[in-house]
């Protein structure tokens, strides 16, 4: 069985977004540079999404991160032309998920996601991408193996904040960190 | 004229000191852990601390950093032996500072502190030590040149937030980033 990796980029102040969040624009004006490093021409940057995706079994994701998401995932997901599956937690499935789609939508909460997930997945790893929300909830539900953060040389001064409360402090373990110009990935144990 | 670095050790997500800061326990219960790779046998962080301290003139530091250091700091400061100047920017000098101490206190704001740093650094480095609001302020201000973070791999889940909110987005160039296991060494140029 492969591990759980909570995966996300974040600006350097921790926050997962830019502030004044709309439906057009979900990220908050400025916001999309967070994601910058997975759109650029760096090499390290192709290689290193290009062996994230790879390792990747299966995808969990929030329905936030679904709809905003969707323009640019279309029907193949966040992986691209590797077509990994991606389970979408939501409250209820949309009416118009794109036709041959990588989705499956669960309804029954975290740890039918998790489920699901881990037997898309087979002997390959699951990566939870986000919300925040979501990507804490597993954390605090102790199931997260890996937290695998995109930083990326910002401040944003608010926004969705990528960790909140905790009432323990987490001791993790670096086994990662590869610097590149619009972001620093960090892998972490927990 | 050296350049002027804001420098602070940080958990993961953020935060100087953990929740719950006493008088007794300033850094909060578990969050002295932030400055561990600075007391530890680790050769590269003894080697980067050393570094870090030759290239400083001068240091700036708040009136509750200072209180709360002093015990480990002594008469000679932040940087130990090679006794460099500390400028403590506060509202009003103590009675008590140590006697053959490296301390100045400047009681005239922000500039003053940082005139009296620069003159004090000559041609050298002004580093600001924090706290994070005196950090912010000097940030805020635009007379960082460099951010030097030392971030644990720890998730506090509460305590000081380093960064706060910011009316624009500011865009750093990394410079630096040294991986230990205790501490993640960060260089951005503002």
């Amino acid at each position: 069985m492969g591990i759980v990796i909570f995966d996300i980029s974040t600006s350097l102040d921790g926050y997962i977004t830019a502030a004044h969040q709309t439906a057009e624009v979900p990220m908050g004006p400025g916001g999309d540079a967070v994601h910058d490093w997975a759109f650029g021409s760096d090499e390290a940057n192709a290689t290193y999404l290009q062996t994230a995706g790879a390792s990747t079994g299966a995808v969990i994701c929030g329905r936030t991160t679904y709809d905003t998401s969707l323009p640019w995932w279309e029907a193949n997901g966040p992986t691209g032309e590797q077509r990994k599956p991606v389970i979408v937690l939501t409250h209820r499935a949309p009416a118009d998920a794109p036709s041959g789609g990588v989705y499956t939508f669960v309804t029954g909460g975290l740890q039918a996601a998790l489920d699901a997930a881990r037997e898309a997945a087979g002997d390959a790893d699951v990566t939870i991408m986000g919300g925040a929300d979501i990507g804490r909830q597993f954390l605090t539900a102790g199931v997260v193996d890996e937290l695998s953060l995109h930083v990326a040389p910002l401040l944003f001064g608010g926004g969705t904040r990528l960790f909140g409360d905790l009432t323990d402090h987490v001791k993790l373990t670096l086994v990662d960190c590869l610097p590149t110009p619009t972001a620093i990935h960090l892998r972490y144990r927990t």
